[in-house]
């Protein structure tokens, strides 16, 4: 027998394939997207599935522990049938698909379909794109120098350097030894026409790498998120300013802990720092790899990645000890890190390219928020502006030209799907949106899809619907309704939001009470940030002209629902500008323009942190706001009015 | 038997020792001096004798290869006897006691009794470290940093930067993952008082070092100049500018080739390059092991190396392919070399400690050349000067405050006492002045010894009163004469100097014609350099204010007998002024000051390289330079007179 027929769960898709047809393979015909970021090369271990039933041949791989391999884990592309087979696609080998997400906004874009708040993020990219003069962390040049004669008997180093002033304007320059030993040999060998790479390296230029013959196309880099719970890379090419392709999945140092402070705390662990490391270099060299040769490119074309991370991650990317960040006072290693070479840390890219991190302020407001603020302009407004990034640190920061005060919220995941029974990353078949329509729960999904869990949007969307129809009470109880159903499940009051029968994932999506708390305790810690925030700056929210708002939350944020639950000031609608993810953005635009490091570096250095653990007016205030929408309804006057 | 004896040949020494006693110890005991760099350790190989006669113990050692072992060599150190033991030690094992030179000559300046050459080279020195300002290539700062405090909660790193700008004008400054990665530890561990090294590499303040506690005392480095024929290493201490010791042996690159050209050829074998860059680095590593042992010093207090040296020894120190230098147009891979790490040459210091090389003018005029410049201050003076490098190559500069010419003659190794047959280095018991007294020869030794050899300036004061007292005609013909005897040797006349009785090395210490001829042809060299680039530079020798004379020749070079032989040009004697091992001089002035550093980068840019191998005028003036003192003999009316 040759063919075999395979049956995919929860799915039950079947497709019929050949004896020698990997799993992977097979999950692809039948329409099913397994995560596989290294193309299928058995490199990654993303591309994991359970086998129920069936014969088959596997590769063992260290990326399957023992535990796993015992319950029936393989690698779907290092596993062939031998007979008819039934296999489960696990939640987390479907995980990853950003790219879905940007191919789908871009097509959706090319047909004007744009949500207001796409259309927002997309004009302020432009915007910022025009106003940051290009440079990235590294350029290229093409050189065809004048050979060497008696009359013209300068060193081969400083022909090259002389070349290299005729067409920029560099007084200091550096070049290591390895691209001096190799000089003489390769300008007579490419007859004197060579591609260098000059790197922004602290200040000075060097000399990174040189080529033969004209190379100046071949300029890419890659632009790194690492978050707390997801790291995202886009490749860029340097030259055309344009992102070709872009990965993103959970950070698997989560294994390790959900938190910055309990991956601190692991670090301190024997190899715990290793761990930590290596978890999130892995990731990033995969997203390389597979990026990489989907454009056909090689990893030693990439000479530049720019990382974007909170402070903790950047230790940990740089193998840096992170201990004292959650040691009183609270001091990082270092807020702003010198650009090494990408080896240095084990990022597999050119072994000269260079690795830049965008600043931190201070130990809970990291590079990510420079980026975020970067991304916003309010840093060259007269009017005063505050931006909210809903990840899981829920930082805020308040300012415009003249000053910043930032400050960290701990606010915790649930913004980007994470704690809640049934939430999930922003991604297809996430429901974005909820509300009530004839008297009846209705929800939308992105991508239009077969529900499978409820993103951060989604969660803002429903908890102000259940707020609003009095499914919940203004403590976040859930009462008797005649809008949905609600249920006690183990001593827990539920709603559920999409029956088992509808659900792309064989169960009922539900919010519980427990979900509901973990909620108001972020929107408040979130909300009462803000607060003190403007009471440190001596402002009013009324002061506030621009509310930017980051978060790998979804595209769908109803800002009025988020006023509703208290989570944003009430302010008019018009003052609130929703970025999406301003941490990749602002990487790619420090990736591009050395002017905007430059920038970025101004932001980091003129910004105050503020501690709020230390802060006599955060505990105070913030019991005050585990209230929907607060304690004092006065504050949320439109609010009031609709309850 | 427990006691034996051991003779020293050819001295025929003889001491008493017990068994177990090794042969470096029992020479010691014996007032013969083996060079023993390593202090008897077994590491350097450079004690190597001949055991001619007995039996031993020895331990074998890669630094003796099979053939030598074959003949009985042996490391002195490492073999002890088991009967009488007669033993030879050679020449090549008695070298390297420029320290007993130098002692000979601190203890005779001590006492006020400078020969007028060391006078005028100490003055020279001493106005030169007057003149540049103190900034070593690595400085050492003491820090006391405040703690942090909610207060005032920088990164750890900010917080160095921040420390060290309160002490120092630096507005660029990195510092490697590395210093980062151990900075939080460090800090707390130490009080937060630490010791902060600050290099300067190719433009821009690097922390290359963190220690805990004030180890701002602590601060060593080394110069070198590292000739084709003789390697010089300096231990000085960056604080205090003192120079602590000095240690310099023969180059044993000689191995691999007498000059540069054989040794750039010899590059280009399979693993040449890999062989002369070991030579080079194994010696310097030897001196650098015994100099900090001397002073109780370990090789992680020694943070700095400066090295003067030619182009080609520049490249062969790091490794860097010179076959271009002697392929048309003659063109080094580098003029300036960037500082790197020392570790990256294999230079064994503390393992952040770096290395600068001195910049090269070009091809043939090396960073030795540039020393010697700045050595004399002759780029400072309105009047012309020359500057003459007696060295292997014999290379010639012109210029004042706004030009500088130089060539390279190729003189040959004669005036470093190289390719003559009883010619040695300037060392104890080399003749270094001859005259004729009462009708005969008379000649004076370093250190008034027994002598051993003749050495650069006693080979000079020979030829000049050969050719005075009629000793040899105008073409460096022996005749028959009343003063010395002469005799046919294998069909070469020689005239014998010392005989066997007399010298210390059991045989006669001759010159011959063939020694004379080479002579010539070095002298004539050298006098044509200087005529072509007087002519070159539109000036006649008249204009010269300043004649510069540098080199290893020794410490009485006389003058009067340069001139006589046709070295230098017919000037008053008071325009000359020899200074010695300028080299090495100018490599621990750019060790102790930046200013002299960037000094040097300047003469080397503004000094026009003269290629005499394509020059027109250059094989039409030599020729007539053959003769004794010149083939026209107007141009030396001192010496006509004499004659």
């Amino acid at each position: 027998m040759n063919e075999f027929t395979i049956t995919f769960l929860p799915e039950k898709k079947t497709i019929s394939v050949d004896k020698g047809t990997d799993l992977l393979t097979a999950a692809i015909k039948s329409g099913i997207h397994i995560y596989n970021s290294c193309g299928g090369e058995g490199v990654c271990g993303r591309c994991k599935v359970i086998v129920k039933k069936g014969e088959y041949i596997t590769e063992r791989s260290g990326r399957i522990p023992e535990k796993e391999r015992k319950k029936g884990y393989v690698m779907a592309c290092r596993t062939t049938p031998e007979s008819d087979m039934t296999v489960l696609v696990p939640e987390e080998s479907r995980l990853g698909d950003i790219e879905v997400l940007t191919e789908e906004a871009k097509a959706r874009r090319l047909a004007g379909l744009y949500t207001p708040a796409e259309r927002i993020e997309e004009e302020r990219t432009e915007l910022k794109e025009k106003i940051f003069r290009h440079g990235p962390l590294s350029t290229k040049l093409f050189l065809r120098l004048p050979g060497p004669s008696s009359d013209d008997n300068c060193g081969d180093a400083e022909r090259l350097f002389r070349e290299i002033r005729k067409n920029r304007d560099i007084p200091v320059m550096q070049m290591g030894l390895a691209n001096i030993k190799k000089l003489p040999r390769l300008l007579r060998e490419s007859g004197w026409e060579v591609t260098v790479t000059l790197g922004n390296r602290n200040g000075t230029a060097e000399v990174v790498l040189i080529e033969p013959g004209d190379r100046s196309e071949k300029n890419f880099g890659v632009a790194l998120d690492i978050g707390t719970t997801t790291i995202v890379a886009y490749l860029v090419d340097l030259k055309s300013q344009k992102v070709l392709g872009a990965k993103a999945s959970y950070n698997p140092q989560v294994d390790f802990g959900e938190d910055v402070i309990s991956r601190i705390i692991y670090a301190q662990e024997q190899g715990g720092l290793e761990k930590l490391h290596h978890a999130v270099i892995d990731t990033i060299n995969v997203f390389i790899y597979s990026l990489t040769k989907e454009q056909g490119l090689t990893l030693d074309d990439i000479i530049a990645v720019m990382c974007a991370g909170n402070t903790t991650m950047t230790h940990l990317l740089l193998k840096i000890d992170p201990s004292h960040i959650r040691k009183d006072p609270y001091v990082p290693a270092a807020n702003f890190l010198p650009v090494v070479r990408a080896a240095e840390a084990g990022i597999k890219i050119n072994p000269r390219g260079l690795l830049a991190c965008l600043p931190s302020v201070g130990s809970y407001v990291g590079g990510d928020i420079t980026a975020g603020i970067l991304s916003s302009g309010m840093d060259d407004m007269d009017e005063l502006s505050l931006f909210i990034d809903l990840g899981t640190n829920g930082e805020v920061a308040i300012g415009n030209k003249e000053y910043f005060m930032a400050c960290s919220t701990s606010a915790g995941p649930c913004f980007e799907g994470g704690g809640l029974k049934s939430g999930i990353r922003a991604m297809k078949g996430a429901i974005q949106s909820v509300s009530v329509k004839n008297g009846k729960l209705s929800y939308k999904t992105i991508g239009k899809e077969r529900p499978r869990g409820i993103c951060g949007s989604g969660i803002i969307d429903a908890l102000s619907a259940f707020l609003k129809h009095r499914i919940i009470d203004r403590s976040g109880k859930i009462k008797e309704n005649d809008i949905c159903g609600t249920r006690d499940a183990g001593g827990v009051k539920e709603i559920v939001l999409v029956a088992k029968k509808d659900s792309a994932i064989g169960m009922d999506i539900t919010i519980d009470e427990n979900d509901i708390k973990n909620l108001i305790h972020s929107k408040g810690a979130i909300y009462t940030g803000i607060d003190v925030l403007l009471k440190e700056s001596g402002y009013k929210k009324e002061h506030l002209k621009n509310v930017f708002i980051a978060g790998g939350l979804g595209t769908a944020l109803d800002i009025r629902s988020a006023i509703n639950i208290g989570l944003l000031p009430d302010l008019p609608e018009d003052r609130f500008k929703f970025m999406g993810n301003t941490s990749i953005t602002g990487a790619k635009l420090c990736l591009l323009s050395q002017e905007a490091m430059e920038k970025a570096s101004l932001i980091a250095n003129k910004t105050t942190y503020l501690d709020l653990s230390v802060n006599p007016s955060f505990m105070n205030n913030y019991s005050a706001a585990l209230f929907l929408p607060h304690t004092d309804i006065e504050l949320f006057p439109s609010v009031k009015k609709i309850l």
